[in-house]
């Protein structure tokens, strides 16, 4: 199988990962959650918005110019307040989002798609004169009628976006419908294109990895997964998916760094590195069941997919 | 989206998951977790092999004349020492299974498909002759040659078997080539299907879900998804799964036990339940973003497309 050539990783673990439950970064441990990202490979990292607080704001500035390779993003409401502060405080990437599913429209804003539009467009018109790199994400995709996703998407192309996104607010997504949204979308609009998965119904990261195949070029993932309720793609997660297709496709990534990267953050947020996480979980390496640890033995590939060496770790035989 | 109606969980928390690094069940409470599974409503229940220690053998034959309404499975090789053992310990199913993939017919058994349906025959026409329900898997299904997987399961199939059984043994598999594999079989033969699906690339749940969609009837699961190096398919990721695409057909179990089903093997393992769970994880229901806790607060469906309520769960609000 082969897999499309354009792949970035949007970390969000200073933003969405941030919303999950235990997770409270000081402004040290997001510097150093920062610095392992970029040492690893990521293109992008994205942080809370400014507007979240004083100390969100000062981060996003000391972050945005301690001089990564990764572009910094800033994720903020589709607001001239916010988009003034993440020019202000240095962002070199805008994550606007609206929500556009019947459900979180009444909900929460009320305003129809003419209105969303117009607003963007001030928004984005904006940014873009400042050469801040913007992406417009529907909130709640898969919830939101299919034409409309379409007409936002092209209407905001034509404002000048760099990137579309789409998300999965909710964790409702199946990977065969991100397959088709994504494909659906793909042939409208020529721009870059996001994807943001939650896991609640289990399938974070195959749908991301759908939404890839489909041709989302840029994917939203977080240390662990950690994320609102029970978290979105995780970057191990991701790296296992693709590295088992084809290896060749996340070589340029510091692999080997995945196993420190998991720990540091699991042991800021108090938790233990899940047993089902791929590659840096305890286990992930481990053989026990007695047809398994024979074949092992005698070559590895029998029940493994993934080169444990790739990633710094090292196979354990019960 | 309308789901097929057949759906039966096969539980191996008794068998897959004692092939988990930490799992070491005492026979208290192997009978313990079959009982909860079975107040649950799972309809098939797998135990380890009568062949695997004296033990093994005796709790085969405790659990199968115990009285449950799950049927009792045993997971052997396709041996008539093996079979012979599952007949004399009360097993009202076997499932069988053989390599069928390159990498493991050279590493583990180096016979040809031929030898391979030769041994099938005897033990089949055992187990049918003594009542024994039969289901014939090949092992790592999706490193196996299509044509080899049709010739085997079309010749099972002639020797009487209820179900075939499709593998992801170790866990490469995408949710796409699940669909067309499954889709593929399921047009070839007219028994029943069973997935079994590995989460070395994070994607047990996606995959064993996209089987269902593609007519497989069977589907392997264990409490919070333990197994061999970081696990399968979980049963509360299955149900989230199922219930956020059409509740009613999951309606017919016991949801309101899924949390302590989850807390007791947890504890049992001496882990915690991943955060990452869905339904049963502790955060799985918390809100912490401000834009989604007031939108939940005005109406849940804003952010959940599961209603905690019906898995005896409630909301947190951070």
């Amino acid at each position: 199988m082969s897999l499309p050539e354009r792949l970035f990783f949007v970390d969000t673990t200073l933003r969405e990962g941030e919303q999950f439950a235990s997770a409270r970064f000081t402004s040290a441990q997001r510097l150093a959650i920062a610095e392992m990202l970029d040492a690893f490979g990521v293109e992008y990292i994205e942080l809370t918005s400014p507007a979240a607080s004083p100390q969100s704001a000062r981060d996003l500035a000391t972050i945005a110019r301690h001089g990564l390779r990764a572009r910094i993003l800033t994720h903020i409401r589709c607001h001239m307040t916010d988009a003034r502060l993440a020019v202000e405080h240095g962002a070199q990437g805008a994550n606007l989002l609206f929500a556009t599913s019947e459900p979180l429209r009444t909900v929460s804003h009320g305003r129809s798609l003419n209105e969303i539009l117009a607003e963007a467009q001030q928004v984005i018109t904006y940014l873009r004169d400042h050469d801040v790199e913007v992406r417009f994400s529907c909130e709640d995709s898969f919830r939101t009628d299919l034409a409309d996703l379409i007409r936002i998407y092209r209407a905001v192309e034509t404002m000048g976006v760099q990137r579309i996104g789409l998300a999965d607010t909710v964790g409702i997504a199946t990977p065969r419908q991100v397959y088709e949204v994504v494909s659906a979308v793909r042939a409208e609009v020529t721009c870059d294109i996001e994807f943001h998965g939650h896991n609640d119904s289990g399938c974070a990261v195959a749908n991301t990895f759908c939404a890839y195949e489909a041709g989302a070029t840029h994917l939203d993932v977080t240390v662990l997964g950690i994320g609102e309720r029970n978290g979105i793609a995780s970057l191990s997660g991701m790296i296992a998916r693709i590295a088992s297709v084809d290896p060749n496709r996340v070589r340029r990534y510091r692999l080997d760094l995945l196993p420190k990267i998991d720990e540091t953050v699991a042991t800021m947020l108090g938790i233990e590195i899940p047993f089902n996480q791929c590659i840096t979980s305890p286990t992930a390496f481990h053989h026990k069941a007695g047809m398994h640890t024979k074949a092992v033995l005698a070559d590895p590939r029998s029940y493994e997919v993934l080169d444990p060496n790739l990633f710094g770790r090292q196979r354990t035989i019960a």
